[in-house]
């Protein structure tokens, strides 16, 4: 028997759910904060509500995918009492600190939750590429994992509600550093008019798929302690190297602006007597030197 | 018939070309600014030398792998009466402007001159994952192919000296940005104590591989022009969630330096009312706004 969901917001994410669900056969009802943006889940068999609390109690499973945390908060505020032994999901965009703070509102209320991040843009929803992190309740999680492996590929991360989130947002900073990398790329290659094109095919994917290689051997090291420069390009030599990257920036008529906190923060680890290490050796300073590097 | 090398500068790079060179058993004569550093590859067969001038007549091809570009006017102005009709292959990191500065340089003294960005560790040299970009004389490209193909791959990107500098400070740079994104991934789950070595084996190297399969959509739309929005998140909504990235760094301890510019990036795209395009969209603005972004 199918699990019956409501999915909460009918935004571009939210739409893609609720029409994952109903192609797999999950009685789904729909709620969104303004009627009538919802005609094509209508056509697939949505039930529609515009009344919060029946929205929450029609369903097993009720999936929250809403613009923010105080849209979250204001949507679900009238149906507190309603929340009594429900389970929550929430899809939403947000931080760790968000995460925590919502999960202990719905426990007051007596809800089962579980916060979750969501890697894929809506058209990869349901497809074999999407995949979904989730944090919270264990037993909400476990007894939902089949429908919710409707919308993607699902990995539970622990029971602590900032897990999904954090892992999320440290994905998503991980993919705007490298496609600031490529910006960068991209921008000095076409001071001088080389197809941008022949430059991704030929050099920029192979030699970052090369360089991805890299990161185990930097996980490891900051996993186990790692052994200085054994990587053959200590932070002394990078940062030298460094100057390079800015003034041929400069020189080509291209903004240095992405790369200027890379260079504060491989400088300020040389100056601290760290010339000898490798870049893991930058990620505790991260975590401690905020106005140094900012 | 082996091509006689010279190689000036013995630092790890220098020294490591050297041993290329000699192991593929090519005559090769080596020269350093301090002598003495070199006691492996006179082991290995390396004629050496302390003259300048004899260096660069020994060989039909010199090499030039110094600190910087400063270092290589100083090692080679003595010898400039030496450079007529040498190939000169300069190795050395810098700038497309060094490049080119060095390259009219070597051409009034009579010498073909050619360029070369080495994508590769000196570990690397001489193996399969090695590869160097080449431009200037194109003769001299071809005429030494062969025996420059044995530190790595050989790439010939044209007649323009700089060309090789610029593409391999834009490779570079793209690292450098996927680098930048790994310390903060990592920064923010190691603020949890979340296993580096789990995170980037079952979520970040899988999901930075198919990011990377945007690249060549992006470059795509750079080349031919872009259809607004087709990639399914748009700047508006990118620089709406990206409020995130910064709000949880900031929650869990972890500087938000490295992303800052590119919120800026994100957000002045935005504000110029470019809210419905894609990332591609990104780059005209780091050629034309500096000081906006910077």
């Amino acid at each position: 028997m199918k699990t019956s969901v409501t999915v909460l917001g009918l935004g571009a994410m939210g739409t893609a759910l609720a029409r994952a669900f109903l192609a797999a056969g999950h009685p789904t009802t729909i709620w969104n904060r303004t009627p009538g943006r919802s005609a094509e889940l209508d056509d697939l068999g949505a039930r529609r509500t515009e009344d919060i609390t029946e929205a929450v109690t029609s369903a097993q499973l009720v999936i929250v995918c809403l613009l923010d945390y105080a849209g979250v908060s204001e949507a679900l505020h009238p149906a507190a009492a309603a929340l009594d032994g429900r389970v929550l999901v929430n899809l939403t965009n947000g931080t760790p600190a968000q995460a925590r703070s919502t999960a202990e509102w719905a426990r007051q209320h007596g809800s089962q939750y579980v916060d979750g991040g969501i890697m894929a843009v809506p058209s990869m929803i349901g497809g074999p590429a999407a995949f979904v992190l989730y944090s919270g309740s264990a037993s909400a999680f476990e007894q939902h994992e089949a429908a919710l492996a409707t919308l993607g590929r699902a990995t539970y991360l622990g029971s602590d509600p900032g897990l999904a989130p954090l892992h999320d947002i440290a994905l998503l900073s991980g993919m705007y550093g490298m496609f600031a990398g490529a910006l960068q790329a991209y921008a000095l290659i076409g001071s001088e008019k080389v197809s941008p094109n022949a430059f991704t095919a030929d050099l920029l994917v192979p030699w970052l798929t090369a360089m991805l290689t890299s990161l185990p051997r930097m996980a490891a090291d900051l996993e186990y302690g790692a052994e200085p420069g054994a990587a053959g390009s200590n932070l002394a030599m990078q940062a030298a190297g460094f100057v390079n990257l800015i003034q041929a920036a400069e020189d080509q008529g291209v903004s240095a602006a992405l790369l200027r906190p890379v260079q504060r923060l491989l400088e300020s680890a040389v100056a601290a007597g760290l010339g000898d290490q490798d870049l893991s050796a930058l990620v505790p300073r991260l975590a401690t030197e905020v106005t140094r590097v900012g």
